[in-house]
């Protein structure tokens, strides 16, 4: 039998993110970063930022679109820059848009360090509208 | 106190990556999915694609420059592409070189569902190949 | 009054593209590549090798998509890679396939010094299948 | 014997690229878009985004490197999105820094069709600075 428990918390939740805004306009989350992120350096894990930025412009595609009367938003691609590597402290990422298309859109994701607000990493995900979530 | 059991799984490890081959030409690994992993529609979230595309890719990447009397490598740019969304079964990825010179590499995975191989994501990592771990 | 002249060479024409080979599996192409390519240090200018590698994958791509009985295929992105500088000599591109959907294709493209082969870029373009050229 | 002739344009100036405006915060250029710049379906061709796109990026990344006592900046990777397609008249790239640092930058370009600044692609260059222009 599969524990119930091993599901109370998700892949994201995992991740830490804690969203803190959510809007067609923009999206902002944080991670309260340590060393549970660390890849074998010490550092963050790339795929820490990438799911922060996944997370953040897939919730603002997916606002759009519904708002535009479409079910939602897929990514399509997710391109995800590292520029500066950090041990822990909190991240913030906040993603807007670049463009809101009848098909697709593109949203951009910076990633900062909070106490400095010194940019760590910086994200591109272009998404496709759906106009049905069944799969 | 900080619970030692919190990071006795750190993030890699809550992705549910395994790793089956390490080596400098070809890096393997992969995941059980299930609804632990997806977003709110039931698929897979892109941030596991992308995490472990990153994680295999740095693998290797590490591997390699370390043959070469290096210390490791760093990640630049983690580009992936979502083909085919999925809810659950073992997906699988391979991270293969397409080029590694003396200060950066590129490495390719594909993510393919095992079942029938179907290529469900795929990734392109580039990385600074450094020659201290001291950050 | 416009000169036909203009055109009788057209963008691809004057960036020196020739086609070699062309089809649904694969599209080949080079450039004999002189100081006309160059950037101010003397390098072939990175835009060349994305306009090549662009012209080969929408070529394939297209291939594709008629022969699927669609009317064709256009970029959605284009993500090349350089890794090796040159000023001279003839450079070979090869685009394959990498997904080939009902939507949306991903094609591959090495560009590489026909001397020794050696890898000067390499480019991943993603294209929306069309049912028109009606714009 | 080689014609001066042939060369008395070279590669950017054939892609009509006119540069307005260049420094280390920003840098504008537009071009005359016609049926030249056109691929078979009568739009523009995407190589012509790119190298609008890496033309104005590597030029801010080499007055930003110069101005730092450097000798200017190489591309590593221009990821150039394709979002509408014109046939024809002015379009405008805007290039500005989201990343100057000691080893790399990286540059984002929006092209915008002149008259109505509707967004037609945009584009990051990733770029690594050098000390020297000797290759």
């Amino acid at each position: 039998m599969e524990s119930p428990f091993a599901h109370s918390v998700n892949y994201v939740g995992h991740s830490g993110i804690v969203l803190d805004e959510i809007g067609v306009d923009r999206v902002v989350g944080h991670i309260v970063v340590d060393e549970y992120h660390s890849q074998p350096y010490g550092l963050i894990h790339g795929g820490v930022h990438c799911t922060l930025a996944e997370t953040l412009a897939s919730t603002g595609a997916a606002c759009w679109a519904i708002e535009q009367g479409m079910a939602g938003a897929v990514g399509l691609t997710n391109k995800t820059d590292f520029i500066k590597g950090v041990t822990e402290g909190v991240i913030v990422g906040e993603a807007t848009p670049i463009h809101c298309g009848r098909s697709q859109q593109i949203w951009q994701v910076f990633i900062r360090r909070e106490s400095d607000e010194r940019l760590l990493a910086q994200s591109q995900v272009r998404l496709q509208n759906i106009t049905s979530t069944e799969f």
